[in-house]
């Protein structure tokens, strides 16, 4: 039950206290995001590690001055590629290929389907995608602080443009995707600490279906 | 080191035998996903789940004839809000409030900002977004079956257009965002299970930033 203990533990912190959270947790939750599964393999983000002062103050400047990016520990920045591209794909199947001791054109069929789907998508949905892939790798943080019983407060109240900015991102192929501040709650200064976690009931939640049920709705809406 | 452990452990299962999960681990990954956290708490996804062989077949046609699709116990099928509205963000806020006791007013300030960003973002950014969020509960799903020692292949190769008409979703509120079969793997006929899991380097995943690097690169590049 050790996951479901773990999220049922955490919660968005919404007052850090400005300590320091250890290298090795930090390296635990780093390792949990890096283990993320991603479409095709691309891990198409990484992760901006910030507990510089100075620049976590910039980054509150342009985060609705959300004072977790203060007072946290480690701020996590997942930044995901903008766009696809031939290149890019085939340097990290390349790479996989050399790992496991395979011909780069091992995966050459794959490739060039992957990419004719791809390229005429265009780059906003290459970007959206991209950034998807590192929520998967964003959950896999969370949960992994969780369960070092570290805080964590995800955030996406913060303006992209202004951050990609700050963080000379502009040209350099990634834009900011999301935030995780990691360190530890202030309980005391701490609104959300003790209110009662509310999520969609189980049954409105998930949902059994089958096909009678398609077609028992489209008997229905035929009459 | 649990969490790090079931993500070593998973992989994307490329071939299942057929055997269902018990019914404690389907509804332990199921709680796994509802627990896990969004953009302002407002869950706008669920899933639909589905064993029926006749309907497996049927999604199997438009998800690029993946055998998982049919040889799975289940087949989770996360589906994300088409768009945000100010009655579904009020729906989910007031239903926060009456189980945390409080007035649905407590929340009137923050869902007025919220929807202010929200509305000019248009439709096509709201199903981004909304899909966005899914991937963590996605996420938590893959976390939980793996901690379960259940087989679980992300699947995003389907045709969402087909998808959704299929299981009737276009004019739903809904529309298909990605796919994830559970059930367990037959190492015999599973090219990848004893491949090497290959990811991006730590020192190439995660970067440390400071103020001064960023100070540097610019001085660098007046230069």
């Amino acid at each position: 039950m050790a996951l479901l203990e773990d999220l049922t533990w955490r919660y968005a912190t919404k007052k850090m206290n400005g300590e320091r959270i250890p290298a090795d947790k930090l390296n635990y939750i780093l390792e949990a995001a890096r283990l993320a599964p991603s479409s095709s393999g691309l891990q198409p983000y990484k992760i901006l590690v910030i507990s510089d002062p100075a620049l976590l103050a910039k980054i509150r400047e342009v985060s609705f001055n959300q004072s977790q990016v203060t007072d946290c520990s480690h701020l996590l920045v997942f930044v995901a590629w903008d766009g696809y591209s031939e290149e890019r794909i085939t340097r990290v199947f390349n790479y996989t290929m050399d790992q496991r001791g395979l011909p780069h054109q091992t995966m050459a069929d794959y490739k060039q389907n992957l990419w004719s789907m791809y390229e005429p998508l265009g780059q906003e949905w290459h970007a959206q995608h991209a950034a998807k892939q590192s929520y998967i790798a964003f959950a896999m943080a969370i949960a992994a602080a969780a369960e070092q019983r570290v805080d964590a407060t995800p955030i996406e109240g913060f303006n992209a443009d202004q951050l990609d900015t700050l963080l000379q991102l502009k040209g350099s192929g990634y834009h900011s995707a999301v935030l995780l501040p990691l360190g530890y709650r202030q309980e005391s200064e701490d609104w959300l600490v003790n209110m009662k976690k509310v999520r969609t009931p189980m049954e409105e939640f998930a949902q059994e279906l089958t096909l009678a049920d398609l077609t028992n709705a489209e008997e229905q809406a035929a009459q």
